[in-house]
Formats: structure tokens, sequence, C-alpha cells
């Protein structure tokens, strides 16, 4: 049997810096460009023709501010900020494509679902089905504190409001317009059958809303749906309402325990394995040689700005790491002081006889580094472990970019890992090939949808 | 002295259906695309090659339900439904275009203005300083039931809202990054010097934002403002707020009296009388002959859908039209026994011996009918009045557009009347060529700068 083809989307942000932070001084790195239209145009066109399936565009919405205790360092180094709405900037890029997929990141803070199920329903429109969502929650305190909210709510609470909010939107998405609710009779003028068009009605802990949706269905109704979820609730909430599931796992091993636990959890649900598919992200350097490649990645780690890494870090772990030596050996410090996640995350490094410095450079983002052999049969051990698709990072763009689609993508084609041409029809057909444009009967979403009176046999 | 130039506005919405209901129907109507980026591609390129200034996005954000207490009439005859979001259809256009403004409408209650005034600074940057934002508070009452309200708040509370809504974007656009706050030097990798970066500390009545903004300052911090408003405290929020000014004035007279009024209360906030432009509105019928032109418009006249004009009319006037026979003389109707807004906008329609049925097509819009010459004069006469430019709008899209730009255009630009080409300079300097790409200092938006500390002469 072959093996399955690998997906590929582009990792991104509309912002000076997603996660090689430091490397927007880099001539001909057009992340400096992040406000310009073309740029992102130019970007979209390559990764197009290159066959890759998407640009995914993550999106902080927040400032990190546990570094120093201030926002300081953030604004300095550019760390997500200025951070710019990654939704509006989809048109362009979609009318200048004609198959790349496009994830958008929005939080449950950043916007009432019933005005963002109308924004989603109008964006799978005018990509004619390309359009994608990264489900989160934010985990950064002041997006929440500037959407009027005290500060950030529990773990726990916010799962709950993420799951209301995931039902209001297929509510509105999948059960307000019947397919066959859009007459569109030139004839008598008729545009809808309003016999098909149906309220809501939800009255939920968080989210009251009437309706009906304003919008008529669009290709996908419901987006392809993306979520990141490494806690045991995230894990069940990727397993709930996930089709494309992001794991941060850094061994193809820990990746397979994860993927085995979701779709544990999604079997529970009812869900088959593969109703998820598996992405985890890298930053891919490639060389004509292993020593060229290894040359290229030790030059972009001498690049990174130590200091950045650690804001975003210290965001991550909610622990100022600004009191700990970045140039001592991380050995020295004291592990049992240092909080559980700070434990978790540094132990390896330890071992390594790392500085929290080089710690910090090396986990920026996983690489994988080397010649395109080298690089396909990583690809294939991530394979093995159930890894379906890559977020690939990049150190300049649209140049990194350009080298694996010049460099990594004909070996992986002639390999059969990387589509030779685009399939046609919308995201979700493309990842799933053996379903329809809709979320499939088994996902929770699908549970909204309005069932037809079935007609009688004559 | 030379007159004027006219602005030219092109009048849409992202909906089946705008002012001309019933006509979606009409072969060549592109507005039965509007899910098609192609189509409004196609659109915004003919403005701009046709010297148009912007394109003006309405967007109810409701369904109406006024109207037989239901919103099945609407429904039926796509009475602005199914309607999409305007904002994610920008960047497509910007990129297909170099000159062209974009107008989106935003309801406070649409979007908390935190997240909105990203979007503006995102969209403001994407357009490369194009964008304008037709401020309203949403007068269907399905908007606010949406979006978790119990329901309309009173006319005065809503104005009070979106004032303070406009305060916190100002604070977020113009006061939060100072002009020198992004330093982008690649020689030491500082993108933004911290200090010159404020949080706003906004407390209000509805809203509570600490800020700072996300974003970086875009070529016109705040985008050009347009506002419709028709009550005392509507003209005081115009004056106060807006750069552009809907008016929907009947005759050049009461237009002219509209505009004393607005600059009289705008002179008492320090503003000048030409820091306003107005707008007014129309279809324009143009033909060879003046026959052929009304003949034009009584085809158009004969294919609105008179029930769906009574839809969007009930809501207008909150009060269902249902019990009324269409095809009465109004007459017959007991005029007393109708509320006051009823009284004032169908007294004269009573007094021409209409029935409601004509009063509704002819309500449905202005018409200017004629040849090129004669709609030419009308312009003038409504200019002597006040009137800065027109949101133009049509019967069948883009073919009204066309027939605007062939027929009537090289009338108004031979008496000077209409731009050859369009100016450099973002959306505002076209609008105010005296003035630069920021609001000026006479608007309440300035007073939320931050002014920087004066340089010591040398």
């Amino acid at each position: 049997m072959g093996r399955r083809r690998i997906i590929l989307n582009a990792f991104h942000m509309n912002s000076i810096s997603h996660l090689m932070h430091g490397l927007w001084v880099r001539p001909g790195n057009r992340q400096a460009d992040y406000t310009d239209l073309d740029a992102w145009v130019e970007l979209a066109q390559i990764l197009e023709k290159g066959c890759f399936d998407a640009l995914f565009l993550a999106d902080p919405f927040g400032i990190h501010e546990v570094y120093e205790g201030s926002r300081d360092a953030a604004l300095r180094w550019g760390v997500h900020v200025p951070q710019n709405d990654p939704l509006v900037l989809v048109s362009a890029l979609a009318h200048a494509t004609k198959h790349l997929g496009f994830v958008v990141t929005s939080s449950i803070v950043q916007e009432h679902p019933f005005n963002f199920a109308r924004r989603l329903t109008t964006l799978d429109h005018l990509t004619k089905g390309r359009i994608g969502w990264n489900i989160v929650s934010s985990w950064v305190e002041t997006s929440w504190k500037n959407m009027g909210h005290g500060g950030f709510p529990p773990h726990e609470e916010r799962y709950a409001q993420a799951d209301e909010y995931a039902e209001v939107v297929y509510k509105l998405l999948e059960g307000s317009w019947e397919d066959d609710s859009v007459v569109r009779d030139r004839a008598t003028g008729i545009y809808t059958d309003p016999s098909k068009v149906h309220s809501i009605a939800h009255e939920g802990r968080f989210y009251s809303v009437p309706g009906p949706h304003f919008a008529e269905p669009s290709p996908q109704r419901t987006p392809l749906l993306f979520q990141a979820g490494h806690s045991e609730r995230g894990k069940s909430f990727t397993a709930r309402h996930a089709e494309g599931a992001f794991i941060g796992a850094p061994t193809p091993q820990l990746a397979a325990s994860h993927i085995r636990d979701v779709r544990a959890h999604a079997a529970e649900l009812g869900r088959r394995a593969d109703d998820i598919t598996f992405f985890t992200s890298a930053l891919v350097v490639v060389g004509g040689t292993e020593e060229e490649a290894q040359a290229k990645a030790r030059a972009i780690d001498e690049q990174l700005q130590v200091e950045a890494l650690l804001v975003s870090r210290s965001d991550q772990l909610k622990f100022d790491l600004k009191g700990l030596d970045p140039d001592a050996p991380l050995d020295t410090l004291d592990f049992s002081r240092q909080p559980t996640d700070f434990r978790a995350k540094f132990e390896a490094f330890r071992a390594e006889g790392l500085t929290l410095a080089q710690a910090m450079r090396k986990s920026a983002t996983r690489r994988i580094i080397g010649t395109p052999e080298q690089i396909a049969d990583t690809f294939e051990t991530w394979q093995d472990a159930g890894v379906d698709g890559w977020n690939l990072s990049y150190a300049t763009t649209p140049g990194t970019f350009v080298e694996f689609i010049e460099g990594v993508v004909p070996e992986l084609q002639r390999r059969g890992l990387v589509q030779i041409r685009h399939a046609e029809g919308t995201f979700r057909e493309k990842l799933f090939p053996q379903g329809g444009p809709r979320l499939n009967d088994r996902h929770v979403g699908a549970g909204f949808r309005r069932v037809a009176e079935p007609i009688a046999a004559e």
C-alpha cells in the first residue's frame, strides 16, 4: 500500500514576527511588509503553485506582558505586536488563487458568535469553500481585558464557553437555512422560501441568539475546523470539534500517543479515526548537503533574538523568565523550585547541558534540517506516527517556502507524499476526499442540522 | 469661479437586493452574483476606471420583520436578506484597484470597538489608506436581539453608546501609538519604541478598554468617517463625528436647510463648514432623449416588487403597512389615524393622488431621469444647495454604473464637475485636498492624540 499524501500548510501570522523572533530584519524577508497586500498575494501564489494545501494564519489577539511584568520587550522586539487582523486579509488572496485554503484564527473572546458566523459564511462564499477556522479561546490575559472582561476566566470555564460558542455557530451555519431554502426563481422573483429558514432560539449560559442566520448557505456551510488542545480538557474539545488537530508533541512517539488519546475520545463520541487529521509544525532547513543545511540552520539560530523568545515563552508558561541568567547552564537552576510547566518544558534541555538562551533558540520551533532525502525520511517517520500534515514555519517569507518548494517538494512528490496538483472541490473535500463539502454526519455540528421531511415514495 | 468637483460613490450592499427590490431577476444583473468575488472585482475596476471616488457598502445587519409581524416577506423577496459581511470583501477589491475608496458600514451593536478598531487599522493598511467607516447604530430590532441584548435600546441611549464607541476607536487609533513609535531598525532589531505606545485606560458607561491598540498606525489612522443622522440628535452626532454626511432630503431646499443645521452644530464644536462633505443618493436613468430615459425609468418601476418595498418601509416607519390596500389612492386613508412618520413620508404622495403602491415605487430611491445634459443640470442644482457628492444607486449592477460612466460622466467632466483622473493620496486627501491623510485638528478624534514633546530649537 502506498503512503497517504502529506498535507502542507504555511504557518503564518499577520504581524511583524511569528515564531522565529528577530529574523524580520533579514534582507528580503517580506515579513516586514506584512501590511502590504502585494507581499501576501505573492506568498499565496507561491504556495498554490508549490502544491501547498493552505495558508494557516495564527493570531494571538493579545500582547505578551508576563516577561518583566511589562509589554515593553514584546513591543521592542516585535513579538506578535504590532499584530493585524487575519480575516480581512483573505479575500484578496482568494481572488489571486484557485485552490489554496485559508485557515483563520478567531478567538471566542474576540467576536460574538452571531456576527462571526456571518463573517465565516461570507468568507466561505467568497473563497468558494476554501475557508478554515482555527478555534481558540485566547490564553493571553490582555485579550480578555480589552474585550471588557475583568480578566482571564479559568481554563475549564473557557472551554465551556468555547463549546457553547461552537454550538451557536453550528446552529446558525448548519441548522438555520435548509438546503433547498434558496429558490432563486427569476420568473416569480422569489429568492428564498421563508418556510425553510428557521430561528435557532439559542439560550445558553453565555449566549442568547434567536437567529435566524442572516446569510444563505455557503459551499462548506461550516468551515473546515482546526483546533489545538494539549490538556485533557483540550484533547476532549479537539476530539469533539476538530477536523484538523494541531499537536506540539516533541517526538513521533509522543505524537503517536497524543493522537491515540484524541482518537479514543473521538471514538467515544461516535467519530471515526480518520475523521480527524493531525498536524504538527516545523521549520525545514534544506541544503544540498547536510553540512550546508546545518550551516544555514546555525546562521538562523544565531540571528534569533533570545529576549524575544523569552517574552513569548514567559507568556506561555505564565512565568516570568526575566529573573534567570540566560547564559547559565540550565542545570545550575534549582528545578524543584520552578513551576511544573517550566520543568516539563526544560527538563530535556537541562539533560543536554544547554543554557536557557540555547534552549530558547532550540525550542523556538521544531527544526528539520538536512538534504531533501533526509527531510523526506523525517516526514515519513512522523507520518508513521500518525501525523497527516505540517504547519511549516519560516525563517524568511516567502524565502523559506520557496526553498522548501524548490528543494523538498519534488522529493516528496517523487515518493508520492505530496500532491502533484490540487484536487477539485472545497477545502474539506481536498483533505477528506471520501466525503462531501459539508461536515460529515458523525460530527457534533451535524446534529444541529434540520432533517428534511422524508418525501413519500410515489 | 469654477464649480467644485462632485464626489461619486456607488451605493451598494453585499446582499441580494439593496434599494430597488425585485430587480435582482433582471438578466445581466450581477447582484445575483453577490457571493462571487469576480463580480465585485469587476465592479470595483469599472468604478475606478469611471472616475468614481468610492464603493459605499451599506449593511442593515438585521432582518426586517415589522411587515406582517414576520420575516417571511423579507426572505421571500430578498429584502436585504440573505445579507453578507462587507468588511471581508474589501481586500480583494483593494488589490484590484489603486484609487477607489471603500466605505464599510459597521454598527456599534455588531462588534466590540477594541476588535473593530484593529480591523479598521488592518483595512487601512491593506488598502493603503482607502478605507472609510459608516458609523451606524442599527435601527433593526433583530440586530440587537441576536447580539444578546434583550431588545432595542431607546434612540437617545443608542446615540450615547455610539458616542462612546467612537471615542474608544479614536483613543485606540489616534492616541495609543505615537507617530514615531515604530522604529523599524534593522541594525538593532528594535521594531517599536515601547515608551511611545500608550494604554488608553478607557473606563466608560458601555466599555472598559485598557489598551494599548494592538496594531501600528496606518496611513489615515482613523478611516474617513461617514454618518447619516436625520433627527436632531442624529444631526448633532453628524456634526461631531462625520467627514462625510449622508442626507435624505427630498428637495434641494430641504437639503440646504439640513446642511445649514449640521454646519451650525459643527461650528459650535469648533469645526469649519468645509470639514464636512454632504452626500445624497439617487438612481440616475440616462437616455439619448428624455423620452428614452423616461421609458427606461418606467420599465424599472414596473419591475419593482411592491411588497418588498412595503417590507423595507414598514421597518423604517416601525409601522406595519400590511393592513393598507396598496392599490387604493392614499387620500382614501384617514391620515389623522396614521403615525407621524407615516404622514411625513406620504403627505406629498397623497397630494399627488398616488396609491400606496405608486408611492412605494416612487420612493424606493430618488430618480434623476433624462439626457446627460439634464442630469448634469440637476447635479448642479443640488450642488448649489450644498450637496458635495452622490451615493449612486442602481437598477442593475454593474449595468447602471456602466451607463452612468459612459453616458453622464463625460458631460460632468466637460463641465468640470467630475475628476478626469484620481488624485494621489489617501481617501481623506482625495476628498479634502487641502488637508493631510489624518483627521484634521478640529475633529473630536484629534483631541485624543498624544501631543509629542516640543523639540527645543537649536
